[in-house]
C-alpha cells in the first residue's frame, strides 16, 4: 500500500492512527463495562459528571467529527441523549466503532494538514482537531479510573490496548 | 523546511508533534502549580498515588525515553526521587522541557517507524512507544483533575494548551 511504501518518512500512518484510536476506544468500552449499572449513571466525585455522561460526550464527538473531516457535514448527532442503560450505551458505542472504520477508509491523508472549523465553532488544523478527540477521551477516562478505584473496583489496565 | 514541503502527505509533522507534546506538558505544569504544597505530595483517592508521584513518573519517562529513541542510551534518570518540594518539582520539570527541545532537534523522523525496546523492556515501534508517554501523562493528569475538584480547587481548563 502507498502508506506502507512511504512509511519511513512519516511519524504515523493512517492505518496506525486508526488502530491507536480504536485501541483507546476499546479500553473506554471496557471501562463502561466495569461500572455497576447504577454507578455508571450516578457516581460522581467533586461535582464532576458520571462516567455515562463522559461516554456520551465521547460518542457525540467521535463519528460526527470524523464525518465533518471527511464530508464537510458538521451536523450534531444526539442519539446518546436517549441512552438509558449500560446496554444502550455499549450498543451505541459499537455502532460508532463500525462507523469510524467505514469513514476512516474515506479520510484522505491531506485533510490532516488542512484547516477546518469543527461544528462551525472550533477552528484549527484537522490533525489538532482530531487529536483533541482522542486526548479528551483519555483525559476524562482517567477521571473514570478514580471513580472505579473509589468504588473499590479494579479498572482495566491502561496499557492493555489492542 | 523539508517537513513543511511534504506537509500535505503526512498526518503530523515533527514540529507539530513537539508543540502538541509541550502543550500537554505545559498544562501538567499548571496542574502541579494548582495543588497546595502538602496536598501535592499526600492527597489521594481510592489508594491511588499523590499527584507529585504521577509527575515524577512523567519526568522519569519523558527525557530518558526521548534520549533512548535518539541515542540508543536507555539509562534511567532517577533525579525525581530527590524532589521534596513543589519548587524542586517545577525546576526539574522545566529542565526536562529544555532537554526535550534539544533532543527533539536530533530526532530523525525515520526513527518513528523503527522498532525499539524501551529501557530494554518494552518493545514496539517508536511512534507507539512515544505516544505512550503522552497518553500516560494525559491519563494520570485526568486523575489529578479529580483530586483538585475533590479539594474544591478549580483546575486549569483541559483545552487551554499553547
Amino acid at each position: 500500500m502507498a502508506t506502507e511504501a512511504r512509511s519511513l518518512s512519516v511519524i504515523i500512518t493512517p492505518e496506525q492512527l486508526l488502530r491507536h484510536w480504536q485501541g483507546h476506544r476499546h479500553l473506554t468500552r471496557r471501562m463502561i463495562e466495569a461500572f455497576p449499572e447504577d454507578k455508571l449513571f450516578s457516581f460522581s466525585i467533586g461535582g464532576m459528571r458520571p462516567f455515562a455522561d463522559l461516554a456520551r460526550e465521547f460518542i457525540r464527538m467521535a463519528v460526527p467529527s470524523l464525518r465533518g473531516f471527511v464530508t464537510g457535514d458538521w451536523s450534531a448527532d444526539d442519539r446518546s441523549v436517549e441512552v438509558k442503560t449500560k446496554a444502550d450505551l455499549l450498543r451505541l458505542w459499537d455502532e460508532s466503532t463500525e462507523e469510524i472504520n467505514k469513514l476512516w477508509a474515506k479520510f484522505p491523508v491531506h485533510r490532516f494538514q488542512e484547516v477546518d472549523k469543527a461544528f462551525g465553532q472550533w477552528e484549527g488544523p484537522v490533525y489538532a482537531l482530531f487529536w483533541y478527540i482522542i486526548d479528551n477521551e483519555i483525559h476524562h477516562r482517567g477521571q473514570g479510573y478514580v471513580y472505579l478505584r473509589a468504588l473499590e473496583i479494579e479498572p482495566p489496565a491502561f496499557y492493555d490496548r489492542p
